[in-house]
């Protein structure tokens, strides 16, 4: 196996592409970018011999098997919905298949037409998921071995601004998707906590958030992540009494958040007939009660989300621009995608200043009848706004999987998530060479 | 034209299929009603020699194509989203349709289709939609022919339980699809106000409702109905400041359901693994706060729902069996489907038991530089369980109007809803006759 196709060339792709590109000078990978955007395709192999840009519309059937069929493996970093379809084509043509994505009930199902083809479909193999899994198992493998019997895990990830390039009241700028940033939490989050099931709804999501300590960081906000239930099973942790994870935001981001999602501007559900033709000042009164007639806008909406009109959370929504009378840019929007083009001038990360990647686990364990506490902990900042600390980290195990894999160390077949030692302990072996090394407390 | 297929024999099709066959004897009707239930549609039928009973499973296409082909008329009362399909059939096979459902944006491109092809497309032609814009039609023609401008227009409409069948706290019972109850609202609300827009997100709108007046029936909430905005064109009210379309609840009831929207009840996004092995204390109580473990369940969720546990919200939540420890019957359910199961035991319409359909029109005008306003009422109760208000408020216009089709009467072709005088006068009409009779007031 030689031959590596990787779909989509957007962000996540850059580390694993230049990671591909270096070591096949050593293994004689050759690697083809397949993008719509054939000449960001290019820039991203940048006249390397080891590799090739081909424009290929992803959702036509014919080109798209076409690629496959000329490869050995195949990354898709699609977007999710359509990992469905090129996990079908890998079936049919033989290949095997790796994302950064969580493993969605369809792709699961295949895992039984994958594994008597031999076929490895790794998933959720960027940084989360992705490292949180495999440092996370690494752990709980060595705390098992040792005779120590876990009771709580928890699990914390942010991609953050770092703090020298902090310069905004919010505390945050955008390292990842923005429409992931502004819909995150939608649904009901679920976990464990002391044996019983909890639910918390998107309502309440950003005003339970958890109060966190990062060694040498200070404190931060926690808000529940999804369903932690799922990883129970995924982990082995059948007698686990707490399972938690959660994203890590700075203080006083939850609270502001919290405003936005209150008044309504995080729904994707409705477009507003000609955006356009509204400031962001009639956007915020559109969404103002109607029995609150007396004072500003933005009095009522202090008044409507409970708080006084100078507090920290109106200084944020105010530095947004929101009480403005600037026309909204984008026609026929949702009020997600009006407040998501918003953030993208207000938290983009300026060309020289750099993102930061924080992730903690913390255990609780027994042992020798004795409580304890291991927490683990990976803070890793980027260069600049190219080379972030998110892209290296989503890329880099996605590159050090299929290396491993192409040069036949992976043996376990079937639709998976990487929790097992084969994948783990090279791929947490390797990054560590890039400087991706959790500090340990024990207590 | 004098062969009607009607596709569903579900709780709207009993009022329709009764007037076909009763004006069958009358015009040579026949009608044939297709289920994938046939001993449901036989018992519509009831051997009527007007009509027959066939089997159909409407999602087979050459079944359905099959059974159209034999008719003249197709009334469509399929789950709406599968209306499309059968739009598109009858176009094919050039047969006009008529629907209870909102006109969906694909079936409103089919009007370019179905206006060449001479064929009539009539939509949201039951209670509401349908009466409703029916009558106000009626009403807003009327004063506009006298000169009046109208300013101001609001409509409210409840399916409810007549006072002598009202015995629960919660003073509703179900006489219409207990899931649409359950997820009514989900989304944002919008309608006009004093030439602004507004938007109620789900989470204000069981709060933000309004106190309205009904003549001899006193005071109900009412709370906004989707997207008012979308009948500003469809009406002709192109330069009106206020539009307001609302659903009437009884007092007391929007303040328990939002309680319900608070805790988490009516998500509908994720299925809770084993939900029967939960019992309804054990949903609420996953659905607390992780930082209030002091006191009761009742009274930890009081707490979070900022009222005392002796409050009226609470007594309606407390007889609902929410902080039972009877165990939950349904399988991996979502909250909603949940919610739902609980509410059909508890809001069943008993068989002697009475429901009552309210709707209320309201409208400011100015005449001869007076401002003047008109409301209009309609109330109207079943007789029992079966023969419910609801269903011949959806049924009998349907019926009406596929009538007036067969006898030749109906020239708008293409998709529509009922706002011309050629389908309003005559269905008002006719319903008068069934006791549909709206009560004026001036003032």
């Amino acid at each position: 196996m030689k031959n590596l196709l990787v779909i989509g060339a957007g962000r996540s792709a850059t580390a694993l592409i230049n990671y591909i590109l270096e070591q096949g000078r050593i293994h004689n990978f050759f690697i083809t970018v397949a993008d719509a955007d054939i000449e960001l395709a290019r820039q991203k192999i940048n006249d390397h011999p080891n590799g090739r840009a081909i424009w290929l519309d992803a959702s036509k059937h014919n080109d798209r098997r076409d690629a496959i069929s000329r490869h050995d493996v195949v990354v898709s970093l699609l977007p999710p919905q359509m990992h469905l379809e090129v996990a079908q084509d890998c079936i049919l043509l033989g290949k095997h298949m790796v994302t950064a994505s969580y493993v969605s009930k369809q792709v699961f199902r295949l895992g039984d037409e994958a594994r008597p083809r031999a076929l490895v479909f790794m998933n959720e193999l960027g940084l989360d998921p992705g490292i949180d899994h495999m440092s996370a198992m690494q752990r709980i493998h060595q705390i098992q071995k040792k005779g120590g019997k876990i009771t709580a895990f928890y699990s914390y990830t942010g991609g953050l601004v770092a703090p020298e390039s902090d310069n905004n009241p919010w505390h945050y700028k955008f390292s990842w998707n923005p429409r992931n940033v502004v819909l995150a939490g939608q649904g009901t989050a679920q976990f464990l906590e002391d044996s019983k099931l909890k639910f918390i709804p998107y309502r309440r999501l950003f005003r339970q958030y958890r109060l966190v300590d990062i060694p040498s960081m200070g404190e931060w906000e926690v808000y529940a992540n999804r369903d932690s239930l799922l990883y129970k099973e995924a982990y082995g942790l059948t007698n686990i009494r707490t399972l938690f994870r959660g994203t890590i935001r700075h203080r006083g981001f939850c609270d502001a958040w919290n405003a936005l999602v209150r008044i309504g501007l995080t729904d994707a559900t409705f477009p507003i007939v000609d955006s356009d033709q509204l400031s962001y000042h009639d956007l915020m009164e559109a969404f103002l009660g109607i029995s609150q007639h007396t004072g500003s806008v933005k009095d009522r909406v202090a008044k409507m989300i409970e708080t006084e009109p100078d507090s920290d959370v109106m200084q944020k929504l105010e530095w947004l621009g929101l009480f403005s009378k600037r026309r909204i840019k984008v026609k026929n929007a949702t009020p997600s995608l009006i407040l998501e083009n918003l953030l993208l001038e207000k938290w983009a990360l300026g060309p020289t200043e750099r993102d930061m990647v924080i992730m903690q686990h913390e255990f609780e364990y027994e042992l020798s009848r004795k409580k304890r506490k291991l927490t683990s902990t990976l803070i890793m900042k980027g260069n600049d706004s190219a080379d972030t600390a998110m892209s290296r980290l989503v890329g880099l195990p996605l590159g050090i999987f299929v290396k491993l894999l192409m040069l036949g160390k992976i043996s376990t077949t079937g639709v998976n998530i990487p929790t097992m030692p084969e994948v783990y302990e090279p791929v947490m072996a390797e990054l560590e060479d890039y400087g991706v090394k959790f500090i340990e407390h024990e207590q």
